[in-house]
This record gives C-alpha cells, sequence and structure tokens, in this order.
C-alpha cells in the first residue's frame, strides 16, 4: 500500500475529526512536509480536504473519481476487481484497452475504468458518448471456458448485472432491450459492448464493456441521442455516487457468472427473461444485411432471438438493433 | 524505395556481371564509401555479394531471408501483401504481432512474417516448432464481411491455398486433414491458426496464421513430432526456396479469397473436398470437453463436420482433433 492510501486511510477513520500532521507524520514516519505533499496529492484526485495550521487536516468528501482504492473499498467480490484494475483519467476505449491487456495475459476478472472515452464505442461501430465523470465506462476481461457459440449469453448475463444494480439503487423502472440495452422508461440508460476474441473452437478471451449514464444532465446531451437517452441524475434529479453503482455492478455481474459457470445459463435466462419483456411484442429487427419484422415467440436457451415473420418463415438471430411496433 | 534497395536492383539487372563501384555511387549520386557500406547491410541480410578493387561487385545468390523487397518481386496479387508487410528477425508468434496491428488499424492484406518464433503457436495454445530459417512463419490481416458463425470457412480456404501452393511447386502427394492441417504421407508439413475479433454479429478482423516446414531437416525435429512432422526437404531431399512458396501461397490464399467473395464458398468448398479425402472414413475426433467416434458423412457448406456415430447419432463439428481410424 502506498503511502498516500496509507495516509488516506488514516484521514477516513478520522470520520468527520481532524487529524494533526504531526500525527500523521509520526504515524508514517515521513516529515510533514511529505503529508503536505501527499494532502495536495490526494486534492488533485479529487479529495476534499480542509487543513488548519492549528487543528491539521479534516476529510470533507471522499473523491467521486473512480480510483482504484475507491473501488475496491467494501467491494464485496472474490475476483472481478481484485485481479488488477486499471484507471485512466482519459482513453481512446476501455474495451481497448482490456483487449490490449487481455492479450498481453492479463486473467480473468482483470479490471479497466476510466472517467472519460474519447473514442467510447457502441456495438457496430457506433459512438458512445463518454463525457468525463458523467457516466461509469469500464471493462472486465473474462476467461470462460466455453464454445464461441455461447458468448451470446455473456451479453445478456451482463445486461442482468446492469439492470440489477440499477434496481438495487434506484426504484426506477429498469428493462432490457435485446440483446444489449438497459432501458428507463424507453430511453437508454446503458449499453453493453461484448467483443471475444477466438480460435474456431476455443475462446481466449471476451471483454464486457459496459457505458451507465449516471450524473449526466439532460443539457449535456449531444442533438443525435438526446431523445433516445437518460441518466440516473434525469431520472432521479438526485445525484448518485458512481463508485457505489459500480461497485454493485461488480457484484451482481460475479453472482450471475458463478449461477452460469455452475448452474448453466437457465436461471440467469430466467432472470433476463422477467427484465426484458419483449416476448411476445412485434418488433422489426435491423441486421446487417437485411431488416425482419414479426411477433418474437421467444429468445432461446443460448440467447438468440426467435422471430415470426408475416409469412410464418421462423427466425433465429443472434444480434441486431430492435424497434419494438406499436401492434 | 530506399537507397540500399535501388542499389540492390542496380546489382540484380547485372545479372552475374561485374558492376562497378564507381557506376552505382554516380547512379544514386552518393560516396563509394556509402556504396559500401549498404553493400555490407546488404550482406548481412543474406546476399551473397563478391567485392574486388578493379571489377566492383557482384551479385552472386540473393538473399534467402524472407525480406520485403523479396517478397514483393514479382508478388502477382492486388492486395495481400502490397499493403504492408512487417518483416521480423525473430517474434513471439506472427499471429500475435498480426493482431496487434489489425486492432491498431492495420488494412486487409496485411502481413507479418518471421524468420523464427519463439513462442509459435498452434489450435488449443500448443506449441508450433519454428527454428530459424527453415520454415515460413507468416500471418495475414483479412476483415471480411461475413458473420462470426462463417469464419471457419477461412480456415478452410486457406488450407487449400497451402496445399495449391505446394501441389505447384513440387510433386508431393498433398492432403487435408481436417480442419487446419496440411498433410504428406501422412505427416503435417504445414498447420494454419485462425483467430478472430469479434462482436456478436459482426467480425471485427481476422487473422490466419500459416506455418509451413520447409528446409527442415529430420534431425532438427524435436522428440514430440519427429513421428508426425514433416518438411518439403524431408520428403524432396531437395532445397526449396522459401520465397517462392511465400509468394505462391499469398497469389492461391488471395485467388480463393476474391472466389469465396464474389461466387461464394461452394467453389472452394468443393475443391477442398477433392483434397481432404475424410469423407467416409471412420475417424475419432477430440473435442474439447468430449471425444466422438464414427463415420464422417459429409463436410457441409459451412465447413463443419457431419459425423455419423455408431448409435446413429449425427453430430455437425465446427473444429476438433482427428483422427483416421483403420476400419
Amino acid at each position: 500500500m502506498s503511502t498516500k492510501h496509507q495516509l488516506l486511510i488514516h484521514l477516513k477513520e478520522g470520520k468527520g475529526i481532524w487529524v494533526s500532521g504531526e500525527f500523521l507524520a509520526r504515524k508514517m514516519a515521513i516529515s510533514r512536509t511529505a503529508v503536505w505533499k501527499h494532502i495536495r496529492t490526494l486534492r488533485e484526485e479529487g479529495y476534499v480536504i480542509e487543513s488548519s495550521q492549528k487543528k491539521g487536516y479534516l476529510l470533507r468528501q471522499s473523491s467521486d473519481l473512480l480510483l482504484e482504492n475507491e473501488i475496491r473499498e467494501g467491494l464485496n467480490t472474490s475476483v472481478f476487481g481484485k485481479r488488477g484494475i486499471h484507471y485512466f483519467r482519459q482513453t481512446d476505449s476501455t474495451n481497448n484497452r482490456a483487449k490490449l491487456f487481455a492479450s498481453e495475459g492479463a486473467p480473468e476478472g482483470t479490471l479497466v475504468v476510466a472517467e472519460e472515452q474519447t473514442r467510447g464505442r457502441g456495438r457496430r461501430g457506433r459512438q458512445w458518448f463518454s463525457p468525463p465523470g458523467e457516466g461509469i465506462y469500464t471493462s472486465i476481461i473474462l476467461r470462460p471456458s466455453i464454445s464461441p457459440d455461447e458468448a451470446p449469453k455473456l451479453t445478456l448475463m451482463a445486461s442482468v448485472a446492469v439492470a440489477e444494480s440499477l434496481l438495487a439503487m434506484t426504484s426506477l423502472a429498469i428493462t432490457i432491450k435485446w440483446p444489449n440495452d438497459v432501458l428507463i422508461n424507453g430511453r437508454k440508460i446503458a449499453g453493453i459492448l461484448t467483443e471475444i476474441s477466438t480460435e474456431m473452437d476455443r475462446i481466449d478471451y471476451v471483454v464486457i464493456g459496459v457505458g451507465i449514464n449516471v450524473t449526466t444532465p439532460r443539457k449535456s446531451l449531444p442533438p443525435d441521442i438526446e431523445d433516445t437517452a437518460t441518466s440516473v441524475f434525469m431520472e432521479t434529479g438526485n445525484p448518485f455516487p458512481r463508485i457505489a453503482l459500480l461497485r454493485a455492478y461488480l457484484e451482481w455481474l460475479e453472482s450471475y457468472y458463478e449461477i452460469f459457470r455452475t448452474k448453466g445459463f437457465e436461471p440467469v435466462m430466467k432472470r433476463w427473461k422477467s427484465l426484458a419483456g419483449i416476448i411476445g411484442r412485434h418488433i422489426s429487427v435491423d441486421l446487417i444485411d437485411r431488416v425482419r419484422t414479426g411477433e418474437v415467440l421467444d429468445v432461446d436457451k443460448d440467447g438468440f432471438l426467435i422471430l415470426r415473420e408475416q409469412d410464418g418463415t421462423i427466425e433465429r438471430i443472434i444480434s441486431g438493433d430492435v424497434t419494438l411496433l406499436h401492434k
């Protein structure tokens, strides 16, 4: 543990009580000037720390940055986020970073977190709006022993975990839109981008990237998504701790991953269906090379959408852009 | 074009004729000392160049290294090997390098070539024996507009291209072993490792890695493969130009890729079947989590193996390790 992190723990143990610089210096066997330098760094990281010539230091407010030590504190997982957290103030895309770490051998559970993405990505090369400090932009590396054609299950699993964490922390009406979006009142609050590196019959790694709009105010949405996107703040009107939501997501994700591995996909799929409400609906689905319209009969055990077209044809669809039709 | 490369072309144009240092210096507007320095570099790259105080320089023999300019010279393709060739005297694995270039945006047709791989890989994390200068170790980046479940076709396509190039240059009896090995007299002469980076319904890139044992003498094979591997040299007793074989492979691969893109997979599959001779054979196939035994009914239009087991069950298999049974 770094000296800076030790110092932070002493301040946190103080819980709203002034801690003298002399006490801190003695506890950590460093000079009072060194204490001051660490305080300055912590302030740069977003911690609100008061100082007084007489009384010393007082931690008023923790940083809202998604710092490694803040994520770890009280994180109730065994593997996810416990095997290395790579934190970026700014990066191109957390999925890009995670893929690079994975290709260099980073283990399952390795996490990438960024305050801002300059080239945040959604499915099919689309952008994901990723303004600094307003969302959770995170990617996790998995190395599941499943065949490549089972990979769609992981996207559904992640959308359940995102939905569960939002449900646990808000009273909002969360629904899942097949295959990879999480909605509140029909507007997108989170998206998932799963990328896979594979041989024919063997997965090397999977990167699950998640973007959640947390504190984004309506006015900051770019025009092209202002009618379709939302954030926790927009829906509740309240500020919201990103860090707690991130921890909740990691905990739910690990739980569902464990269920998937030990009991199979059925329990995950069952929960997914209860959150999705797509079955029985009339939709059109934009595939890469064609559009299909019809009624959703089911989402099958592998996570494929089963669509009955108007001419009675049954299609089994791995992924696409769904529009609900009002019929 | 570099000065060194221009100089090499002048020497090659000489075709066994002495070229004076003064002529070379004048042609390229450099000093005679500079000419001498380039000659020294070319020698280090494996070119056999004689020099004489009176007569100048004579190119006795081209380099046997798989240098970029040697690959390009006379390469009859439009894209493959024309969009950047990354040459390594030694690297961990050409597939690793290619994946990295691809993730940074390298275009279709980008080639990675190495004289030696320190961690050459086969399927399922196996090693590929890659001694310096004795084989072709190359990976190409493709960005096909096909869905991820069509990717197995690319492995079959590559194995046809390897087989064709060997057939065109030798009189050896080449066969293809499903899904990804090329054999001579039942021994492995080449292997293919296809790796894919994908979203659910969209391929980002495919890397096709090929290892071909060319000049490897029997005595240099490690014990674990001495009964199962072979090389062009072992089969013919003759030295063999790696560079010509590499060019032939690239040309065949581009031809078949073009056929695949414009006419579909059927013509490729037809050629594959004529080279494979697996249909009707009794085999056992080792999947990752189980072994299946039965008769091969077909390899279907997607490149999957159709196996009839003894109890009559039909299995459709994407990839596995095949053992031919003598039945």
